[in-house]
């Protein structure tokens, strides 16, 4: 039995890990287009900064280690040109035939291609361990003094954040007038304050950059999509998102052959439809089912809440589910309430933190939230992706049994505030 | 209808507020026997620190506020002497009788009887803010050199800690083998390199304090049991915690007499069973039920589930539910899993936190949890709580879909490589 893993990214080497310890007989070859695997993307940005001194360092698992402590057999620079579904097997750019039972579609997500620039002759993304290193080292040899950054999404804002510094002034240009692919005013108008505090300018409903201003560089972070070309030409059929779609053991429409990471869609918790998010943690969490169940177990994804955070401008952002627009967009008849308040004892040096709730009106049950502060912000958004996970109304939420101690949290917590607050929204 | 609350902390004054939202009519009366009301007490081992200049400080609302904006009159100085059911009336100390149509026993708790400690005659304790008063008096004009702290619960660790911060020489006696009120060797260990590492030493299994030393002063936290003699001469039923047992309305065995806070008894989330749990969150809770149904509203009390921390020499620590032996002797067929991972991305000075996680071996059902380490402990605690009240299995908190993000949170975070720990333990 061979399995084959296309990708050795981090969806791809979570299943091929999984399927290994399922199976310890299982041959497990996984094929990586690029030269190196097992890169934790989401700290390119820090490469570029400077903290992180090279990509080396960003890698978890090399080669040699996947080979020799989980008999996996990794090729890197082995591009597939097509899947051969009906007799298992793939073909390789170079034209060598490889046979497979069972596989894993790991191709990730590709940047979109960035808006035309006027005026900037040096255009960068950081969505690569290529692209990143190219901006480093010109950020190291130009020392440019003004840069662009297009989308005011996770990486155009961490993007944002490190060139700021690194001593550059920063414009970030959003065609949307929200930031963080999240339609939340309340949430826009905390980053932006936070960005001007810091002296980043955050340009919203920008569309075009940007005649007659001049920047040396500019990061495209407009987005990505879904690495599906592969798929598509064998057969594998597309979701909804333009993802692909898996079912909840993430196989897709071609038996026996499975689909995690960015490339592939999942159930999302709160609304039980079909979404494409794509990020690091879901991409493992895939990743490991697809490999459990490409390897014979039979394991189920329970989906997605879209959690994320982000810190830019000494601020910590982080969200979970939907925010009111979002929900109401999906059919919900929901309300929202957003809290301040203090995160700890006040003798503590707190600071103010933001949490805004949002659930549905009748039932009361959760259906999102989106926290903000100079601190505590993760610990407080993974309790409401807990209480999305669980199904959990605002009439319990409200009830949680969470840490008081003054260095560390106040004895009213924004959590329970904000539900509170929402509590006078139900019926 | 007038309302008669005992007790003008944490529990009784939520009580009176709560009930002032139910009913704007209700006459609402707080009878408190000390001259302050509205103390956090949480605060006063920070106060003997001097981080909090001085008591008033930590008064969350003043009489005047009670008085002008919520229509809640409160008497200082109002010792209740007797409650007299049958009739609906209450005797305070000086002869006085106070009609009530409802009540709210909110009478807390006090500090057992240190343990006789020879060779030291500077004896404080810091369950009041007359005794903090006075330890912090001789702190500064004394300027003592050696101190004893009797007892390694919280308020123990807590005074150790201020005290060592303050520059003295400090030893810490329990009589148990373990801290902080948890049968948690492995916690234990935690806490015992930590206060090594300060300078602060740690003796367990150490009874009666300690001829043959010398200290300048001792300071007993050798714990606290609830208040309920008045209670229990009028009547109320004590449950089999010697605290005052509730219904979920927080009503005692006597109708429209409830009880709230560190007097009375609530049922544990996990185990079903009544607990005396005293903590300042869990008085707010039980406080705001019992006043909410006082006024005549319809709410319940969903339990405690027992969620704590203290930051005691750098270290935070946290915990949640049941430990292993906790959960043994409940009667559970339980295991446990602990890991030690980074509580970050490496690159952003990432340190190791400790997590260890409480199942039951057959279903996967949560039972508890135990976090320390330098950063972020309250928000996982917090997740595992948000999760027993949810009575989430291990298999889907492995699936939590939490933060991650460089500088805030590492991509498989300690709460989720825990429960895999745990997974493989279940049948």
């Amino acid at each position: 039995m061979q399995l084959v893993v296309i990708g050795g990214m981090a969806a791809g080497l979570s299943a091929a890990s999984r399927a290994r310890r399922i199976d310890p007989d299982l041959e497990i070859l996984v094929l990586e287009k690029g030269d190196m695997v097992s890169v934790g993307a989401c700290g390119l940005p820090y490469y570029v900064e400077g903290r992180v001194a090279s990509p080396e360092n960003l890698v978890t698992y090399s080669v040699e280690h996947l080979s020799r402590h989980r008999k996996i057999e990794v090729r890197t620079g082995a591009r597939v040109a097509v899947i051969q579904h009906p007799s298992r097997h793939l073909v390789l750019a170079g034209g060598e035939r490889i046979h497979y039972d069972k596989l894993v579609i790991a191709t990730g997500a590709r940047s979109k291609p960035a808006p035309v620039l006027l005026d900037c002759p040096n255009l960068f993304s950081l969505y690569s361990v290529v692209e990143a290193r190219r901006l480093r080292e010109y950020l190291d040899s130009a020392r440019p003094r003004r840069a662009a950054v297009i989308g005011a999404g996770y990486i155009g804002l961490e993007a944002a954040d490190v060139l700021h510094s690194r001593g550059l002034q920063v414009t970030v240009f959003e065609r949307a007038s929200t930031v963080l692919g999240r339609p939340n005013p309340g949430l826009t108008e905390v980053v932006r304050k936070a960005l001007e505090r810091a002296g980043i300018e955050l340009r919203l409903e920008a569309g075009p950059v940007c005649s007659g201003e001049t920047f040396d560089l500019a990061v495209s972070a407009a987005g990505i999509a879904p690495d599906v070309t592969l798929a598509a030409e064998a057969g594998v059929r597309l979701g909804p998102t333009g993802a692909i779609a898996t079912d909840e053991h993430m196989e897709t429409s071609l038996g026996g052959v499975y689909a995690a990471g960015d490339c592939a869609e999942a159930r999302h918790i709160v609304t039980g439809r079909p979404v494409w998010i794509p990020l690091g943690t879901t991409a493992n969490r895939m990743g490991r089912v697809a490999g459990a169940c490409a390897a014979g177990a039979r394991e189920s994804f329970l989906g997605v809440a879209g959690t994320s955070a982000v810190k830019v401008a000494g601020l910590e952002v982080g969200m979970t589910g939907l925010c009111l627009e979002e929900a109401r967009k999906e059919g919900f008849d929901a309300v929202a309430a957003a809290i301040e308040a203090p995160d700890r004892a006040k003798y503590f040096q707190a600071q103010m933190t933001r949490v805004e709730l949002v659930a549905e009106r009748r039932t009361g049950r959760l259906l999102g939230g989106t926290v903000t502060g100079a601190a505590a912000v993760a610990g407080r958004v993974n309790v409401i992706a807990a209480a999305l996970t669980a199904g959990m109304r605002a009439q319990e939420f409200a009830q949680l049994d969470l840490v008081y101690t003054p260095p560390l949290a106040p004895v009213a917590d924004p959590l329970i505030l904000a539900a509170h607050q929402l509590r006078k929204l139900l019926d």
